[in-house]
């Protein structure tokens, strides 16, 4: 029998092929990654190929004009109904005649990669645990009287290899209408992460289905809806997490529900309906019907994941922080009542790390990959519990630290949330100690002319996490606040923006007639726990993977997006490092979501990873208090900070005083 | 190392069992059924034997009085706690110590035969699909943070060697508080049917878990709940299907969801409601919670199946009757709204034969069991659709046939259901043409002294399905009607009882003043449809076996058990056979559906035998209007039903008229 050599690129994938094999078969039988959804019916056209002509020196063939089959019918009719690029032809219709090279269009590739939009963005490879798959049905005979489900499933398994597949009793009841209206051919939506049938549509499924990548926070829920064919973002968008009305922070919502007969039972409604609104919406957005989703991805901290499961969180909120469950899960959408998506949806949840450490963290160590860098990496995600991670390719570790809700704006005199008016950036003149700032909304400082009237809309309404820390940063570098965090007399300080408020001092960072947004003395306190809280953490993994610095320090979360490195080092947020190696991830927990989404392997990775992270719980390590102590002074009382030291000097000021050593005692 | 002879009882398996070793892991190693929930740990008690002593000359074993180990402490305090029979030893505590006899007592085994409460009960192995496991849980530790139901599945993996269980959420929600509450010891109820977690109860569960075995009928939903561990049934009772009211027949149900949108919809949530209420009152009757029931069988004609999916059955209401699906299904409850039931009890379904020959009819085929016998069986299940069953060992057949609501009582002038009042059984004198009869509540003739104080609370009320066929079977053998079912005048029939009633004759059962109850021209017409369809069935199966006479005739359903064989013979409803080999199996539906609950190798065993079973169709047979035309006559115009003839001989009457003549020309 003659056989071709056919070499496909760009993979570089060769072998010899026996004549009259299809492109698509050839593909099949060298491993090539060449779509197919109509499984070779010349309908669906995601098996195109480009075949080259001429001479291929390097590859050592020439290929020869008739090297594959002419243009058959079905090309030609799919040709004039749809249109085919110039020179593509169909891979299942295009028969190897003759040595030759056949290019595969990204598009043709199931593990295609996902287009950026910025250059930050990590590479995603396609790998979607929903696939859709064509099938003709054998019609029903009287004689051989089986259900239309058995013979779907005989087709699929003849036509796709594909056994043992579940369908869920909603779809079971739209499989008859279906097959009917398209005359015995069906696309199904099948994900192969649980062997369901998850979709169900008449005839050739044209229009993409699509996947939900949900970041659940305590304060945000974030999401990306997806094509689950490109990865294409096709809307993204967020909602504030209803909860919120039950308690600001998790351990308050943990205090609601064991206050409250049925408390866990309300938050779990509250947070479902949000989920499911949001993805209504997100859905409108990007013009397709919300049945359309037919999966989700969430990722969340351990108190959200057990709410969201219907599980009451107490357990999380007392040692020893016993988790329900901490695998990963995968759950019919239904059972947790989203039910706007697709009927037969799948939902996977990442699995948690530890009671403090949840599939979030998982979701940024999945993103951020520690385990594949050889540079030892501390990862901060930044919120009202921050989780931290540590390692590199050789070990990694984890922990969470209860930083609370300062770093938010709560607890702040000034304090508000990220929102437009709110004070982001704060420079203070270190010769005159006068501030200018930047409102969220505009780019201009506030000693920039124009500055009124571009934020005369938004007003300036307060001071936003990152617009904390850098206030207080900009203090200490300007000597208004020492060492241990106490801000000077306008007599020490030589400003009258130090201004006494009862028995300490606050520095007036902006007035405007009555209203006044000031930095006070307990602010800094705040801050000071807070930053303490952090630094303690990751101090703690340090010591357990037996370090004293670290080569690259991430700032994880939207939050840590809008840090200054520089300011964050000063405060004494982060342990010191390389000032150029310190780098914000973005939302790396909606990252890795989105990631563990379009990527089934992703999954198992994640899985198999979170087993090797070994979990620091700081809540019983004695070292933690004497780091949380010891790093109260900005940036910190002991630890040198070299990198730091290197790049700048903090004025050496002091401003004990009587009243402040008073108030400490009380 | 030294061993021993050890021998179970009532099996017979013996082997030689190391110095040592526990009597429960000896019979593990000899294969014997040995009960046990608790794993060893002496709590249960399920797994008590009797030790023999002295001489066993047909074992050939003498059994020393120290064979066993002596009584422990465990086994002390068991019997002070709870009081072990005399001779009684726990298995796991007594160990090996010579040549020993154990009697496992019936209580002790597993797969220990479900006790019969009459005669005619078929027998039962339990082989539960639903199992406990008792075991041991590894406290949370806050440096291994793996959440609660991680650690419960290594202990049943490790306890019990059970692995990759599915707990659904609403059990997720409970497992923390069980777990505290049992101090991490834990009862877990498994469907090993569907590798699923379906309880959970603090400690050792004394009590035990339920199962419901349901028979779904258009006319009345009936069920049994059982014990899972001993099959007993602790309640049984049935409601009308609350479908009625959309329709009497199945196929005015169709028509129902046809004509109306959403009408599918309405009776899915009838039928599950009455489910579910069902379970509540069998529950409160048996005086458990509803909670406690783990497992639900269901059978049903394929369109109760496809209403209680929520599925639209119109296909099944056109040809070519398409099920939706026809393989057996094993459900969440909750999929099918049972909420009142266990929160993750599972419901398994039969399967269906084929569009018309639903899970009840498998139900029929599983508890009569034509396949193990060598009489050449006919099962026929009389309802408003007949199920036909024909074969033996070799080879089975089935059909189904539309014989109409008549021997139900509808379409009957005096008919009514079977219920306190209804005239169940008749007899004529062929001398006289006398009449008496019995109604349901009484068990004296109408001619009996005493009849008319028994029967005054019900009243005389109608004439029920089993009343109207030995009537008409009567009148036929007292010479009233003829072989072509014409009813004669009073002067050819000599008793004024024949009344001329339009332009045809009735004869007068009973009155009382005003109120009568006849058997009309009309009723016999309907009686002639329905019987003759349900012969045509029979004959369609029998041609398509090649016989012309059956070995055995079955009658089941309830309504199967009230009919007089030879009644039935002689109007023709079933061919002609012995009259002592034609008998009534009650409701051999229900018994499958608990068959089928009790133990799930014969869920296996169904679902093959299902696939072998030759369906027939009778809507597109020509032969079946042949034989319908041919079983018009009483018994019927050309078979010769010679075992009914060797009994009793049929008066030769005609009573041809010009006014029925015209009648039937209309």
């Amino acid at each position: 029998m003659t056989d071709h050599q056919v070499i496909f690129m760009p993979s570089g994938k060769r072998g010899r092929i026996a004549e009259g094999t299809s492109v698509l078969d050839a593909a099949r039988q060298l491993g090539v990654d060449l779509d197919s959804v109509c499984g070779g019916r010349g309908i669906c056209s995601k098996c195109q190929v480009q075949p080259g002509v001429g001479a291929f020196p390097k590859l050592g063939l020439t290929v020869a004009a008739d090297a594959l089959s002419p243009f058959n019918a079905v090309e030609h009719r799919y040709d004039e109904k749809r249109g085919l690029k110039a020179g593509r032809r169909l891979g299942c219709q295009a028969r190897v005649q003759g040595d030759v090279v056949l290019d595969v269009p990204p598009e043709s590739q199931v593990h295609r990669q996902v287009v950026r939009k910025a250059a930050s963005d990590r590479p995603i490879v396609m790998d979607p645990a929903t696939r859709l798959h064509f099938v003709t049905v054998e019609e029903p005979d009287m004689h051989a009287p089986s259900g239309d489900l058995e013979r779907l499933r005989e087709a699929l398994s003849d036509q796709w290899g594909l056994d043992d597949l579940t369908l869920p009793l909603p779809l079971l009841a739209r499989l008859q209408p279906v097959l009917r209206q398209g005359k015995w051919q069906i696309t199904v939506a099948v994900d192969h992460d649980s062997d369901t049938i998850t979709g169900l549509f008449p005839a050739l499924r044209e229009a993409p289905v699509l996947g939900l990548a949900v970041d659940l926070g305590s304060t945000t829920i974030a999401a990306h809806l997806c094509d689950l064919s490109t990865g294409e973002v096709r809307a993204s968008g967020g909602v504030m997490n209803p909860q919120i009305r039950f308690g600001e922070d998790l351990m308050s919502r943990v205090s609601y529900s064991m206050m409250n007969p049925g408390g866990d039972a309300e938050m779990t409604r509250a947070v479902r309906d949000a989920l499911d609104a949001l993805a209504v919406e997100l859905a409108a957005e990007a013009g397709v019907p919300a049945e359309d989703i037919l999966e989700a991805v969430i990722v969340c901290n351990p108190v959200m994941h057990h709410l969201l499961l219907g599980v009451d969180p107490v357990e999380l909120g007392q040692s020893p922080f016993a988790l329900a469950t901490s695998d990963a899960l995968r759950l019919n959408a239904s059972e947790i009542e989203l039910t706007s998506v697709g009927a037969a949806a799948r939902v996977y949840i990442l699995p948690c790390i530890a009671g403090h450490v949840g599939a979030d963290a998982a979701a940024v160590a999945l993103s951020e990959a520690p385990d594949q860098a050889d540079d030892l990496t501390l990862i901060v995600d930044v919120g009202t519990n921050a989780e931290i991670i540590l390692g590199n390719r050789d070990r990694i570790l984890a922990c969470s630290s209860p930083t609370g809700p300062a770093f938010e704006g709560a607890q702040i005199s000034a304090g508000q949330r990220a929102a437009p008016g709110a004070i982001e950036r704060v420079q203070i003149d270190p010769a005159t100690r006068e501030p200018r700032f930047r409102v969220i909304g505009s780019d201009l400082w506030s000693n920039d002319p124009g500055f009124a009237a571009a934020t005369a809309q938004t007003g300036i309404t307060g001071i936003c996490g990152s617009g904390i820390i850098e206030a207080v940063a900009e203090m200490r570098m300007a000597g208004i606040v020492d060492a241990r965090g106490l801000i000077g007399s306008p007599e020490q300080v030589g400003t009258p923006r130090c201004e006494l408020t009862g028995r300490t001092h606050a520095y007036l960072l902006w007035q405007d007639g009555d209203r006044r947004i000031q930095v006070t003395q307990g602010d800094i306190r705040a801050i000071q726990l807070a930053k303490s809280a952090l630094y303690a953490g990751a101090r703690l993994l340090m010591d357990e993977a037996g370090v004293d610095h670290v080569d690259r320090v991430t700032l994880a979360g939207a939050f840590g997006a809008h840090i200054s490195p520089r300011h964050a080092m000063v405060l004494g947020m982060i342990p010191d490092a390389e000032l150029s190696k310190v780098t914000s991830a973005g939302n790396a927990a909606g990252h890795g979501a989105r990631m563990a989404l379009c990527n089934r392997g992703l999954r198992a990775h994640i899985e198999t990873l979170v087993r090797r992270i070994e979990k620091v719980e700081t809540a019983i390590a004695p070292r933690f208090q004497e780091h949380f102590v010891a790093a109260n002074a900005i940036p910190h009382a002991t630890d040198p900070f070299p990198h730091l030291m290197a790049e700048l000097t903090l004025p050496d000021v002091s401003f004990n005083t009587a009243s402040e050593g008073r108030r400490r005692r009380r």
